[in-house]
């Protein structure tokens, strides 16, 4: 595997070795010198300073040299392409590349023009894929749950539609043997395209809870207001928002996850993204520890 | 002291070994190795590229991964507040902040939420406390006129009322005992507020300087001329700008400083800003080793 | 040599010994070790964020600690003069800066006030100078053609009366001796200044290109069509882009250069940009390897 592109048919034992490889950098074994002398790029076309800064310290703590290009006020103002841009990285001799990109499969078009030896880690592209984040909460869960996924029932609310953190959510969740996967959202935001082949679907988020395992919240994004697509954050919040009292209608032991950054108020209560149940500062922890991981695999 | 939030209350030794320490890295002597892999971040949510990099090539020469998330252009945007920022990359594994930000308080009421083990630096909070750029005054200071502060009549000249240096300054001086401490400026710059307790105040900068020892000048923000708190830079410069000539007033051998950027021909004219008894050169390098001893004192 | 301002008189001797240490970092020797501890700032006046990135890269492959400072978002805007940025960086500690300015002669201004021990990389200043261009220009051209500059006829085509790039080529292939020195482009990009002395100078690419060894494609940058130097994009492809159909009349072995970024479809097409002929990757390659030598030769 030359880069890491989608989750998507990644074998089961692929995907295992990353958690388990990752675990140990989670738990605080730095492998400092392992790439040493190599350099890592962070190439955003679209903005992410968080996910951006969770690579560059992954790449930091394994020696990387870590370099950010700024795509958006860079040469790509002055007309050059991505490819052009990339391929210009290569031959000053960055091996790494963190790529994020508004468009669907645009990392995975750049994947097939670099050189050999030249590793492209897709950092979420388009609503497609955000492979990274998939594994990171693959991770999460584990540390929670164990390993007996085909025990979990997972529950993924909101806008599933334009979610490249829930696909590749159920790319693994699928591949690792998930239980059960609920999805829950407005009808609006629910992809039509296939991508909940085998999800028990729900548009009432109290019948969706019952009894689950996991809580997978996604981020609402203001856009969709705009495009009509939500009438009002309040509104949303009333229907899809996770509560304190909502909650109360998972397993006792339930836990939460977000992706981040949360909409307070929105998709989930302060009381539940701070609460016990929540994981959600866990995910960040071990997002640097999984982005360790592919970064040793790809480049080490 | 887990945090650095203010020199106001801060112990006489506290003051002195940071400087003791301090003065051995201005000096030249090196640890490269004493914050290897520890990840410090500048978290500024108002822009100074100066006092950042001061911190980022302190930070950089103890070894530490230094990472700049830039407030402004960030997370932030999309409605997340300082605290999440803060927590998520605390999350990522980083162990110190150096904050800026522009009300009063906020970097301390950060401190009050983060884990054992994660250490705040103030690096500016309103118009409240500037500590590092207190601590490189008061280097600056023992290196040119010694530890008897006690002898020093020190005069402050400007915008002492939205000033953090200025406050900052004050309860060093205070606390290391100088022997009178003389305040000039416009009434409408000059606080109300007891920060001048015990000081000597002027509007007359020529009377002000009668027989001083130091010389502060504040930087005069532009702000000010749109509120209408200062007519004119011409008027200002004519009433309370430092000349050579003024000068003459204060001991001969009396010293200048500013914490820069300085406004060349506002509050100090160039005669002044890089003659003999300018200072101001020696505030930036005393800056990064002041900020070497507290990164190191509270991380090390 | 403290600093590097310019190949124009620069002495045979120290630039082919330049390019035998660059070409010993083309092949991928790196000397880790040779600036650790020293600090080396990028200060761009004129945003470029790939010969920024070069730099970049070459500082960190000998062991520096790099710093960015974006002239364009920082202090400058305060009022402070470039002048007084430069010196805070150098009390800081800085001992290397990489200097971009939109003014001709401006980082040769600076070079004359800095302390001894303060070493400047010009980066490019208005028209006149980008000698690390130059010199990546002639390690690329030796690498491909071998020493004997003076068997070879080059050609330098676009908009050489706005480029610094231009003048640092002319100036190192006069030095080297280069067989024949032509220039084509339209009258209005031409300079009139002495820049073209000893040289071929016409309006006619095809015939121009007849039997030359190298081409040299500058940049078109689209402020020349605001500027009413050039009248169309198309146009301008028509008359002076370089085709492949264009390239036969070159000598079969012939090899294309471009500083980069490129306009596809402008001054070159995707076939003659992307084929054999091109060296353009080559001389991105090659510029982190110039950089470290020069970084080396000043700072080491």
């Amino acid at each position: 595997m030359p880069h890491l592109l989608t989750l998507d048919g990644m074998p089961r034992e692929r995907i295992l070795a990353l958690l388990d490889r990752a675990q140990l950098f989670a738990e605080g074994h730095d492998l400092r010198g392992s790439l040493a002398g190599t350099a890592v790029c962070t190439l955003f076309f679209e903005p992410s300073t968080r996910t951006r800064m969770s690579f560059h310290l992954a790449a930091q703590r394994l020696g990387a040299d870590v370099l950010n290009f700024d795509a958006s006020t860079s040469s790509t103002r002055k007309g050059e392409t991505a490819l052009d841009t990339l391929r210009n990285l290569e031959a000053m001799g960055v091996r790494g590349f963190v790529v994020r990109h508004s468009e669907d499969g645009a990392v995975a078009a750049l994947a097939r023009r670099v050189r050999p030896g030249t590793a492209l880690i897709n950092a979420g592209d388009g609503r497609s894929a955000h492979p990274t984040q998939g594994l990171l909460d693959m991770l999460t869960l584990r540390q929670a749950k164990g390993d007996a996924f085909e025990r979990l029932t997972v529950l993924i609310v909101g806008d599933v539609r334009h979610s490249r953190v829930a696909r590749s959510d159920l790319h693994a969740l699928r591949t690792l043997g998930a239980g059960e996967i609920r999805v829950c959202g407005p009808q609006a935001l629910l992809p039509d395209d296939g991508t909940l082949a085998g999800c028990a679907v729900s548009h009432d988020l109290d019948a969706a809870l019952d009894g689950v395992d996991v809580v997978m919240m996604l981020r609402l994004q203001r856009e969709r207001m705009e495009e009509g697509l939500v009438s009002s954050l309040e509104d949303y919040h009333r229907t899809y928002g996770l509560t304190a009292q909502r909650l109360r209608r998972a397993k006792p032991d339930a836990v939460v996850m977000h992706p981040g950054p949360i909409n307070r108020g929105v998709e989930i209560t302060d009381e539940v993204a701070d609460g016990p149940q929540s994981l959600i500062l866990r995910q960040v922890h071990n997002g640097v520890a999984v982005r360790m991981a592919v970064l040793e695999s790809l480049l080490g």
